[in-house]
C-alpha cells in the first residue's frame, strides 16, 4: 500500500522498533510495568514527546503525558493514546502501536503548522495489562477517580501499588484526593484487533460501537475421590468427568449466543482437577469463565444458564456443584455515538475502508468513558495473534490508523465547539 | 458376628491399633516406606513376629520375613503376607490387615501345636505404595527378580532406592546377583477390597480370580492460545474443549465396557491445561488414562479405541492431538487355579460367605505370581473408602479372613505334597 498520507510512516516505523528493543533480552518482547525495563520505555518516550514539541509531565496516577497547547485552552482538552507496557513474552505492537500513532498525530499537527483550538494531550498509560498487582488499566483507572485505596494498599514482594506509582513519578496521595480531570472533552485511542475479523474481511479499520462487558465465573465441583482401578464405572463421583459436561455445555451455550448481532464469547481459561494422581478418581474441579458480552442482556442470560446447567450436571451425576459465583462483572462500556459518527467520517475522508464492529477486549478507553466522550478505532493485526511474539501488525496499517485519528481529531476539535 | 474361629481376633485388633498409633502426628494414617515413622512400624512387627516365634529377617530386597519352621523343609516355603506401608494420610487396614493375617496365622499354628510340612513365612513386603522414588511393589519385585539396576539408581533428595534399600536392612547389591527364590511353593495375600461388592453383596471373602492388568495412556491436546475476548467462538482450536470430548468419551467407552462378565475400568486421573490464565482460549491440555482390564483382548481394545476416539476428535474439532502413548503396560495376572479352588473350599469350611471376583487394584500378588503359585482374598472394607483416612474393616471381618488363610494354608500344606 502506498499513500499520500498526512502523517508520516517512517517516524511510527522507529517509534515501535526502537520501544521493541527495549525489552528484558531474553524474553521479547517483555516491558512490565513498574520494572525498570519499563522506566527505559519511559524515557525513550519522553524524549520523543520533547522531540514532537510537547510539554511533557507524570500526573498523579503515573500516566506520562505531552500537552500541545490549543489556541483556546479554555474549551478543554482532546486526548489520544494508549499503553506501552506489555504482557511477559508479549507483542511490539498492543498498545504501542496506538501511543506511536497519538504521538503522530502530535507531530503531524506540527509539521502542518496547525494549532487546534482544543489542548491537545498525548497519553500513555500506566499499567494497562494486568501487572504483578493483579490489576489491571492502572493509569485509567486513576485518572478516572477509579483506583480505590484497598487497591492502592495491595502489595506485591513488600512494595505496594502506591510505592509502584510512586516510583514511576506519579503522586498516588493526591490522586485519592484530587477530583477527576473534567477538562477532557474526548478521547481516542487506537489499537490492533486482535482478532481476525479486519484481516478476514481485508478492511483497514474497525469502528469500535462497544467494548465487552467482562464477567467470570468460578464453578467448584466436588466428586469423591476413590480408587481408580477398584471403583466400578457406575459407582463413582468423578469430578472431571462432570466438569467436562460444564466446559461442553458452556461452549455449546456460547457458540448459540455468538450466532446473535452482538458480540459474545465465554472461555473456560482455568480449568484444575484434585488431586490429579494417576489412580484416584478426581475428588473436586475448578473451573473459570470468561464471559464477554456486548449486551447486557445477553450476559445475564448467560449467567442465568450456567447457573441451571451446573444443577442440572449435578442432577445427572450426582456430584455437588455449588450454585456458581460471579467473581468479576463489568458492564459493557458503547463508544460515544457522537465520536463513533465522526471516526467513520474520518476514515471515509482518509479512504479507509472501515467497519463498526465491538471489542472483546478490555481497554483504557472503558474508563475513560467515566469521564469524557470515549471511543477507539482498531487496526488489522496478523491472523489475530496477540499477547505472543508473534503478534504483528503491517506498519502501513498503523500509519493509516493515525491518519483517520489525526483526521477525527480535527474533526472533533471543530465539532467539540458547536 | 460371634463365631468360634480358629485365629484370635483380639490380636489381630491388637496388632492393628498398636501400628495406627506409629503414625506421622499430624498426618494419620502415614508411614511412608524409607521414612523414621516406617522403621519404628517395622520395629513393632519385628518384636510381634519374635513374640509368635518366628525367626526373623530381613531379605536382600529389604522385605521383613518371619519364618516358622516345618516338619520337612525341602517341600519348600508357603508364603503369606501383605504390606506394612501406607499412602500419605492413609488407612490404618490397606495392607497391614495382610500382615496381620498372616501373622495370626502363625500365631494360631503355635497356639495350636500345629508344625506344618512346608516352612511358613510370614512377610511384611517393602514398599508396596508408590514411595518417593516413583515406584510401587519395590519389596515384591525384588524378590521376584524385577527390580532393574536402573530402577535401584532412582534417586530423591541424593538418595538412591538402593541406599534406601540398604537402609531398611536390605542388601541391594546382593539382591542384583542373587538368582530369585525357588523354594516358594505357594503365596497368599489377605486385602481389603478397596471396592464395595462385597459390601453390597453382604459376602465375607473375595476369591481373586485375577489382578487386572494395568495401562496407563498420555494425551497431549494441542490447540492454540488466542485471547478470550477477541476470538469468535468459530475461529477457536480450544484444547480444553477438545480434551473435554476425549474425558466423556473415554467414560462412555469404559462404561460400556464394564458391562462385559470381566472387571473393567478406566479413569482420566491427571488433567491439566496451560497456560490456565483466565483470558487465554487453552493452548494445551494432557490427560493420564489409567486403565484396568481382568481381560487383556478388552485393554487391547480399549487402546485401539482410544487411539481411534484422538484421530476423530482431532478431526472434528481442529486441534493437533498426537497418538496416545501407552506409557505403562502392565498384564493382567491370573490366580492359580489350584489354590483358587483351595480359597473356595477353605471358604466354606470356616462358614465364609464368598465368591469369586477380580482386583481392580495392583497388589504384590501379581509379582509373587511370577515365581510362585499365588492367589489372593478379599475381605469387606467400608463403603470401599481406602487410600484416605476413612478407611475402615471391621476386625471380626479381618479375622473370618485370616481363618479362611489359616484354612488355606493347611489345605496347602496337604495339597502341595501331592
Amino acid at each position: 500500500m502506498t499513500r499520500n498520507l498526512s502523517v508520516n510512516a517512517a517516524r511510527i516505523a522507529e517509534d515501535i522498533s526502537d520501544l521493541a528493543a527495549i525489552t528484558e533480552p531474553d524474553q521479547p518482547w517483555t516491558r512490565r510495568s513498574f520494572t525498570p525495563m519499563f522506566l527505559k520505555g519511559r524515557d525513550y518516550l519522553i524524549r520523543r514527546f520533547e522531540a514532537a514539541g510537547l510539554e511533557t509531565r507524570i500526573d498523579t496516577a503515573g500516566n506520562l503525558i505531552g500537552r500541545r497547547r490549543g489556541k483556546n485552552p479554555g474549551r478543554g482538552t482532546i486526548m489520544v493514546g494508549s499503553h506501552s507496557d506489555t504482557v511477559p513474552s508479549g507483542g511490539r505492537f498492543d498498545g504501542i502501536a496506538g501511543v506511536s500513532a497519538a504521538l503522530e498525530v502530535a507531530r503531524a499537527l506540527a509539521d502542518q503548522n496547525i494549532t487546534l483550538d482544543h489542548d491537545l494531550e498525548v497519553i500513555d498509560f500506566l499499567a494497562e495489562e494486568v501487572s504483578a498487582f493483579g490489576i489491571s488499566c492502572v493509569g485509567s483507572r486513576g485518572m478516572s477517580g477509579q483506583l480505590k485505596p484497598e487497591m492502592l494498599a495491595r502489595e506485591v514482594e513488600d512494595k505496594s501499588l502506591r510505592a509502584g506509582i510512586a516510583e514511576v513519578g506519579g503522586k498516588p496521595d493526591q490522586l485519592l484526593t484530587d477530583p477527576p480531570r473534567t477538562d477532557i472533552k474526548a478521547f481516542l485511542e487506537l489499537h490492533i484487533e486482535q482478532g481476525r475479523v479486519l484481516e478476514e474481511a481485508r478492511e483497514d479499520i474497525g469502528v469500535i460501537t462497544a467494548i465487552a462487558g467482562i464477567t467470570r465465573i468460578e464453578i467448584i465441583v466436588e466428586g469423591r475421590a476413590d480408587h481408580a482401578g477398584t471403583t466400578r464405572m457406575g459407582h463413582r463421583l468423578d469430578a472431571l468427568t462432570a466438569a467436562a459436561r460444564l466446559v461442553l455445555s458452556i461452549e455449546a451455550i456460547a457458540t448459540e449466543k455468538a450466532k446473535g448481532p452482538t458480540h459474545f464469547a465465554a472461555t473456560v481459561g482455568e480449568f484444575e482437577i484434585e488431586p490429579n494422581a494417576a489412580n484416584v478418581i478426581p475428588s473436586r474441579a475448578r473451573l473459570l469463565i470468561d464471559a464477554r458480552a456486548e449486551s447486557r442482556v445477553d450476559m445475564e442470560a448467560f449467567v442465568a444458564e450456567v447457573a441451571d446447567l451446573a444443577k442440572s450436571v449435578a442432577a445427572t451425576t450426582g456430584v455437588t456443584i455449588a450454585p456458581p459465583v460471579t467473581i468479576s462483572d463489568n458492564l459493557p462500556t458503547p463508544g460515544d455515538a457522537d465520536v463513533l459518527d465522526i471516526l467513520d467520517a474520518a476514515s471515509d475522508a482518509v479512504g479507509a475502508r472501515h467497519r463498526r464492529m465491538a471489542s472483546g477486549a478490555g481497554h483504557d478507553t472503558a474508563w475513560m468513558a467515566r469521564i469524557s466522550k470515549a471511543a477507539m478505532i482498531f487496526i488489522p493485526c496478523l491472523g489475530g495473534r496477540s499477547h505472543s511474539p508473534d503478534e504483528f501488525a503491517e506498519n502501513d496499517d498503523i500509519a493509516l490508523g493515525a491518519a483517520v485519528l489525526l483526521e477525527a481529531v480535527r474533526r472533533l476539535d471543530k465539532a467539540l465547539q458547536d
